[in-house]
């Protein structure tokens, strides 16, 4: 066990090095410590303030530490601290003392800084993926069945006949600003803090740019003390997360309710469906309602990074260490849902004949009357509340719009001929109508199709 | 393994698998859930639903099965869906078909409902001593160190002087609700939901209170249905925990305050404090920072078991697997922190005489200056206006409040002797002088003592 | 504009005027404040702090500010600092200088906490008002639907059928642990800050206890620093709220998917549904939308003030003053969704013959067959698997379970006859069927209905 | 009152219509609301929906409306259900039933959605001026009083010397990030959703592009009911609000840390300090108090927006409506922080003596001499354990590291002559010598001042 406990006269407790220690959630990020620390070798060597000889020597130690832990050789000590001095104590181990010279011109708080910063640019590439993934998976649907006729909904109430394609672009469109902004924050995260050291620089000639080149980065942060202290780009991704995961919630919502015996507009896979323990003809849309859950936790996650940076002073404080547990949280647990929810909705049974029948002549297309009168002149207000009236009557009579002729619709001060009603009716027609920009009609739904084709 | 699919013609994917299992998190209340089968078996015997000899059998075999995983010579399957149907299947694997049985007049909704509500039981248990524990040790400190000189605060600004263990009793109060709260939520769950089965109820003539007595629960649910969708007692325990919290931040800020080199009023020991890997002489409260940054953890546990189960129709619904985790954390958390903070307070080393000399002549013996004022009939209006001048002269002059005579009072119109005056500008007399009740008085915070050490 | 400037040169800036202010907020417990204040003062003219006279011409001074303020005779200058600055510099214009009297012995800290607590005492009582309200109505409805033949879902799957009454009552009990709750929280937060002054008490001869009593407190808080530096009662006070709002959601989200048009179970009183502006046959359940959506808001609330105590020092801090808003906006949206909770469920029309028909043969008696071939000795999982069986079968027969005849069954190794068959297949024997402690059969209901009768 | 309520036999109840109004909320986008109305008339007027006619009185009648809001001359009645029903009723009174034409083409949906952009764009137009306004404050206070000396601490411990323009910086950097969060959250959200109606478009030839083009709108939104449905750009507002209260809580808390008696190191201006009812010297820091409290504020509008948007179905539900209330206060709070903290930052009265003499030998310079140590050879690890020993040592003498001399330091195998132990000991030189990239060495300090200026 190595701590650093120079100043001190006694060990901690076994139970406050529980307590404190974040191995087991650093092991994590343990590649990208030891990825940090080749390129802090190399450019130490480079530079001068190490041999050319150590400095090898020392990347060829971290090398085989990062062996042993991919093939499990080796795994780090319960025991110790954190995962960087697990390492370095490994390192000593093989190569002797010369691994004290690892420390040199960087501190741990520089150090976890990179960890966390690389180990979140793999992640937002996962997510970007796992987002791609579900974009095409909706698009594939919209290509596939996008043409099925459904009620529109509005407060969970039919509003107007949509084609389905219709529908399932706006679930894309959102997830495709979800990908903007973990765009956005990876472009914010993407500059290199080790370096920094404790918080104020050093005196050695180190070369940060170098490092950052080695690692990757696209640049450096400017301020070493903002460099340690900093979390705004964890709570970025987190919120990014929780905003994606809204829209998951909503996406699994729809699959809940449309796969109930009352609306079966929709069959899940059988894979995302289990049984019950004791109810035999169960399919319950458990894997919709996990995603739908999970939200929930992912929310937590980001008010726990919120608040747990919320009035420290700068810079490093232990608090902050809290962070990795949250965040990666947030992470796995949106890529799982992305993941989950893409296979979802590959392999959902949609019920093309669903709504055919039902919706001719059904309530959702009292707009088009509207429309229709207003289209002849009356305000819309007027029109509006004379079919209001006439939706009323037909409540009353014990059955939908179907019952409206055109003499019955003239008691209401409605002149429609016969042939506009029955075109007024007809739940298809009334969608193809919607040729607005971005409307319903299906050109439009072509259109939006092709625009998020060529954007990916 | 074994999963209820029998209406299923394919299996579920590995992804899947990984994403709905419960069953690393639920092997925590493993223990729980044998003993309510066991139960259930024992009361499906004694009702007749299972012969006499089935129940032994079944009996025998879920404490064997329990053996096993206490020896460690049995764990899961991480492939089965959750941690019911791995013990049903050892239970099986072990004494054959009659394992089946075991599931009459059951479901494991309200199996894992009462798994829960036993292993919260016994977390509540744990926070009472835990609490009991810290308040104990606030109380030994009072009694050894309680009579130390301080600024009591308002504002992180010195306000009037205070003995230590005014502040002390000030965190020990609130600690005292916290186990009132956690008692109230253990009332409010204390009621067996086994055999509310699905939602509905069973047909089988089981008796519910005789399974529940088995188990040591107070009484039964009433409702078949709230049983297993309630999961109000799962955030009031939450909401405990993030109350509590909030107390031991506010203990653990006041702990970093002052062991900072500025305040310097006491030192964490050893145990509690860590060095810096980059600055030698380093003692860093990480113990108290720590337990600061968890707070913000546990909110967001809270935050999560709310979201989680907002809007929910009735009755169980996947989500709500997702309780245990955050609840898990929670409650373990502020387990932890509650004892970490016992540790920290009870090796404290406070430095006595901090503020004994500086304290003379504070401005924070301005409300003294006052006091007298009003005591001689100034209103205390004015008389507050009237110091706040005098303490701006002072300022003014570069010194505090000894530099006030009987004569430059007397030019603020202030009348007063210099017995008088050095009475007021005396911080342990003024101290002792708050006699009113809860006041700062020395017998005051004695009463205290008394009143928490017998209601214990 | 009276502000607390004695020591400052210059006053301060509008914009952190309008910042700081917390009058507007304030305004809601002004009569709390006057109320504290007549009480004080009449102690301390009992006391003699202040002659007999003094303390009658201050009381009824600030009798007369109060009838001002109701009569709206007087508005509070927006210009003050707080509500009690504002008072008492009415107070001062109305009976002069010696207003300045009445801030003798206390301070805001304990004033603020004083009026915080009378507040929450009286919001308390409107709260346990409101549920009993509510529960009230349930009862009510229990009462006169609730022997209507209903789906008991899981998973918003179709699971057993129950009786309305059944699932009526598990929304009840959730709301009785509610009124449980904030009786705790009354129980916690009902004693008497005043006295306690800024956190130290006072040298002034005051009677707590008298302070007290005149403001019907149960007792007084038995430390200086706690009574205005605690905030765990508002804490606790908002949690119970998000956990009523989530009981709230839970019955809301069902009413939004009761009345759509594909479940079509009830229609809400048109007092509570809504027109769309385009739409002109929507009927929407905006009430219940409502209710579901501001859960989320009080959620927030809970969060802002956990969040704004963690990590705050002894005693008081500014942050503190934010409380206000937050508890407020929780405690009034509890009410206000109480109240029309209470409201919607009273007016609901319930289509009592919605599954009467469609339930006959439907999968949710798949248990019905397994409870029957276990009654028979088969081990529940074995049969479990059958019926999966042959709820497959049906489904691939493009029907329900009312396809199964004795003879079919016994293919799959189900002995039964036409009359056992058709007794399962029955949904409202299958209801009545469930008599165990807590299950749907109208017994059971009529059980609860007695004993939360009687409890009220 | 004109409400929508043609379908409806009977009115809505007070209580209903208070508790679903959203008036008193939105009238703070009314000005929005019109000028949105004025755009849809022109363009129904341009594409021959309406005639030039209709289409010009319609404009003149909302530009009366405008100008009778604007003077106070008109109120919206707190009967009407919401500010569109409000305006709309009050044109028509003005110019008569055409007023009920405005309506035609578009839906209530699609309108708050453009009234919700169009305040966003001018409100991240003001923040972005106010986070301009605080990062140039930060950057005038580096200009003149960078280079103060002082400790740059970690875990609120003294760590190594600095300047105080290095600490100003590490809080500039993250303001910087908030603006470009603001930035990419406008880029998202600077589509129109006009014309987009209910959820499915319209069957009127529409211009969006025009009506987008009148509005100053880059684009229009892409799909219909993806433009009423999303609140995606309403949760990342918000998010990038909470992030950014993070940061000016950082600030408020080191405010309040430095201005507090025993560090001393800043006094706030008067403006933002205020004084005690009862202790009058008191200076306590108000507005930092209160920037740093009102971040959980935000945290608790984000977690309502995040969980109300939760698993809704598309497209738009009346929940939504509760979307303004959280979203202002986030927007209006984190604009009242940031220029209260502009005011706090620029009148911040620096003490620059305060450290100069007490670092000298400081425990804070331990570092210097392990970099020392490091720098002739010994492994920094070693190093770290020596300097470690002294710092004891120092302690153990009760004095810091001046007790240190060439010939005790050498007792500790730390071989250094007199006058690099004077260097190593002077905290000036040792801030200067951290020259790394982003160290807080002077020239550094100006490098970042510098690009900072640039990028403005």
């Amino acid at each position: 066990m190595s701590r650093l406990r120079g100043r001190f006269s006694a060990p901690t407790s076994e139970e406050m090095q529980r307590f404190s220690s974040s191995l087991k959630v650093d092991l994590e990020m343990a590649g990208e410590d030891i990825e940090g620390s080749i390129a802090h070798a190399t450019m130490l060597g480079e530079v001068g303030v190490l041999s050319a000889g150590e400095a090898a020597e020392l990347v060829a130690g971290l090398s085989a530490v990062a062996a042993d832990l991919a093939s499990g050789a080796w795994r780090p000590d319960e025991a110790e601290e954190d995962i960087h001095m697990a390492i370095e104590a490994r390192l000593t181990a093989k190569i002797g003392e010369l691994g004290g010279k690892l420390h040199t011109a960087r501190s741990r708080n520089d150090q976890v800084a990179t960890d966390l910063r690389l180990w979140l640019k793999r992640r937002l590439a996962d997510l970007d993926l796992a987002l791609g993934g579900l974009i095409e998976a909706l698009l594939a649907r919209v290509k596939n069945d996008g043409r099925v006729l459904m009620a529109g909904y509005t407060h969970l109430q039919r509003g107007q006949p949509i084609w389905l394609g219709h529908h399932l672009l706006a679930h894309t469109w959102p997830l495709v600003r979800d990908r903007q902004r973990f765009a956005g924050a990876l472009g914010r995260l993407d500059a290199c803090p080790l370096g920094a050291c404790a918080m104020a620089g050093t005196a050695h000639p180190i070369d940060r740019q170098r490092t950052a080149a080695l690692l990757g980065f696209a640049t450096v942060s400017e301020n070493a003390m903002d460099a340690v202290a900093a979390r705004d780009h964890v709570q970025e991704v987190a919120a990014a997360c929780a905003i994606c995961m809204t829209h998951l919630s909503r996406m699994a919502e729809e699959l809940v309710i449309w796969s109930s015996a009352e609306v079966a507009f929709v069959q899940l896979g059988e894979t995302y469906a289990t049984g019950s323990s004791i109810m035999p003809q169960k399919r319950n849309p458990d894997a919709a309602e996990l995603v739908r859950g999970k939200a929930g936790r992912v929310y937590g996650d980001l008010q726990a990074l919120l608040t747990m940076v919320k009035a420290q002073p700068l810079a490093y404080n232990r608090d902050l260490q809290e962070d990795r547990e949250a965040l990666f949280d947030a992470v796995h647990t949106t890529l799982a849902c992305l993941r989950i929810s893409t296979g979802m909705w590959s392999t959902l049974e949609i019920d093309s004949d669903r709504f055919v029948g039902e919706m001719v002549g059904d309530f959702s297309l009292a707009t088009e009357l509207a429309d229709l009168m207003a289209a002849k002149g009356v305000p819309f207000r007027q029109a509006h509340e004379t079919v209001g009236e006439i939706v009323r009557w037909c409540e009353e009579e014990g059955g939908n719009l179907s019952l409206l002729t055109a003499e019955s619709a003239a008691r209401f001060g409605l002149e429609i001929t016969a042939e506009e009603l029955a075109d007024c009716l007809d739940p298809e027609a009334a969608a193809q109508r919607r040729t607005s920009h971005g409307g319903t009609a299906w050109s439009e739904i072509q259109r939006q199709v092709e625009l998020l084709s060529s954007s990916d």
